[in-house]
């Protein structure tokens, strides 16, 4: 898949990786950029998030996004901001830019300090070999995912949407180890753009939890070059969200040891708010992970979750379906339990849950909980 | 370990557990207790928390608690209300008390009716048999737990508390999957003992976190019947606290799949809440419980979670230490990586905090998360 028009990245093997993989990479536009960015509501956020957030309240256009994965360069103090500010003066020295219109982003374990040598020497190879192909980023910002996430859309003008993501553990609503990019050669108004982004956020990367825990280090943005010219901003804004949409779906699939992706769709819930929080808490729940996981229509864990998710329901009429099939309406319903069993053997697992406390609706990812989770994050650093 | 004076139990096997183990069982007090109860928050409870919760604002005395295993009685509509009065008529019945005297708490899958012929003949085989054997009631209430939970304390006027509890999956701070009974025959006033309830479950119970799920049935309660006279009120509330420490740190343990107990004790917080809040939102961080299990030193996910723990902390000064050996203090501090993993590889892991924003402290009890846990809960009913 290629990058829109303007845009080239590079990626290189820089040494932060133990595997040996590419673990920096940049995407460069040749003008600058309208931009929108979200990051981490942790009070513990990496260093990377806190210098964007502040180019972000700056308004000041980007030029460039420095990426390095195997290393978040969080809980590393004084020299963990100096590191990062390097990272941008790194880029921007390396492609004659202002370290202003530079956003960094930081990804794998927490509590090491960059080794800041082997990034150095890794740009002075970074522009030898600029390229149009997204894949290269994808694959350089991956640390426990299994595959790279792209996915992109062609606006009726012919400009296109391109985004990548990377998970995939400690992954939770709240913006956590997650970093999705998206970049399109549309020219839309940055007013226009930001707007819009927290509400498309709530919607797609924020309704995925892989395992509850929340990231020092995520972020989403979007960039804006217009090199394709102007767009519609409606059918922008909802192609946008329909990648981010499909980008958080790979996410969820790809959860640390998932077999099959959970998707769980709530309606009748009092609000939007109310409806996105109770599909998270559901999607969440490791018991009725560990439940589809198993192929077990257990649905009862599936109101236990409901129970703490400080959402309005209606206890005696609400409904709740896997996999289609209706087996809660106010009481359990009879149904073929292998039956239902043998519906749950599929990539997918889908329940829908009618709280009949009003008509807003919401939808959430996550993904089974294996012993495969348990086993990539019992060695991860040792 | 008898039962304090004045209390008798019986257990029968009423065929409510496939296992065929005893499942339902009874205390009965010779004389009323006063008594206190908490329940679980969850919007979602139990028709016996309902219950119990009324009978508690009712301020009457009780003389008796039912616990049935193997069946929790939850997201069952009103017949699982009418069910769960009739699980007090047939214990009022068989013993000669009033409806109105009596608890009852549920334990085991939701959504399925109680068996209540067989609860029915259950009770017709109770009261042949009584005791005062706390490991007859202690084993009857159990479902995954691999271990009866007993603690005792006797005082210095010769009075007793006896406390036992059952887990362990579903637990979570706000009263989850989790029953906590304390019987005493001390004299103590009810006002004495609901006035310091809360705080103490707050410190002990609800302190305890498996897996992040609350359940739709737990509850702790203490009986007080005073059949040893009166007890001084100070001396007896340190015992009763002791005694539901020492429960909720054998629950923790006993979580499921669990193979060491995770202590996190927080000081330097704001407030005790959020001392509190602070060591429960680590100790249930699926990514640290997985590195505890794998003996990884993996500190960072420590400050991961407090990022998202809503707990004043200073970044710059906040310390935490692993086994006794500090491996942060406002920066990664360097240690022995394999002597700190072989010091984890012990029963007890412990984590000690000062997030250095004032002089409260906390303490919070978990277990590691195994490939165990998702086998008990991939196959609960299927």
């Amino acid at each position: 898949m290629l990058l829109p028009k303007g845009f080239q990245t590079a990626s290189v093997a820089a040494g932060i990786k133990p595997s040996g993989n590419a673990d920096l990479t940049i995407v460069v536009s040749d003008t600058p950029c309208a931009w929108a960015f979200a990051g981490t509501r942790s009070a513990a956020a990496a260093a990377c998030v806190l210098r964007n957030r502040e180019r972000h309240a700056a308004l000041t256009p980007v030029r460039a996004l420095v990426v390095n994965a195997g290393n978040a360069n969080a809980a590393t103090g004084r020299q963990g901001e100096a590191d990062n500010a390097a990272l941008a003066e790194l880029a921007a020295r390396t492609y004659g830019l202002e370290t202003g219109e530079i956003l960094t982003a930081s990804t794998g374990v927490i509590g090491h300090l960059l080794p800041m040598e082997r990034v150095s020497s890794g740009f002075g190879r970074l522009k030898t070999a600029p390229s149009r192909d997204a894949g290269l980023f994808a694959r350089a910002i991956m640390t426990t995912d299994t595959r790279p996430k792209l996915a992109e859309r062609t606006l009726s003008g012919g400009q296109r949407i391109v985004g990548s993501a990377k998970g995939s553990g400690m992954i939770h609503p709240d913006m956590a180890t997650m970093f999705a990019f998206v970049f399109s050669d549309a020219a839309i108004a940055q007013d226009t753009l930001r707007a819009a982004f927290p509400g498309i956020v709530a919607r797609t990367f924020n309704a995925v939890t892989v395992d509850g825990d929340t990231s020092t280090n995520d972020m989403a943005a979007a960039f804006v070059n217009g090199a394709a010219g102007a767009a519609d901003p409606a059918e922008f804004l909802a192609a946008l969200e329909e990648v981010m949409r499909e980008l958080a779906r790979m996410i969820a699939a790809d959860g640390e040891g998932a077999t099959k992706l959970l998707t769980v769709r709530v309606q009748g819930a009092a609000s939007e708010e109310q409806a996105l929080r109770a599909a998270r808490t559901v999607a969440g729940s490791a018991l009725l992970k560990s439940a589809v996981y198993g192929n077990d229509p257990n649905w009862g864990r599936v109101i236990a979750a409901l129970g703490r998710a400080d959402a309005d329901m209606n206890l005696e009429g609400l409904e709740v379906s896997v996999q289609g099939v209706p087996v809660f309406a106010g009481r359990p319903l009879p149904y073929d339990t292998p039956a239902v069993s043998q519906l749950m053997r599929a990539e997918e697992v889908v329940f829908e849950i009618d709280l009949k406390a009003g008509s807003a609706r919401g939808e959430a990812w996550g993904c089974d909980l294996t012993e495969g989770y348990v086993r990539i994050n019992a060695e991860y650093t040792t």
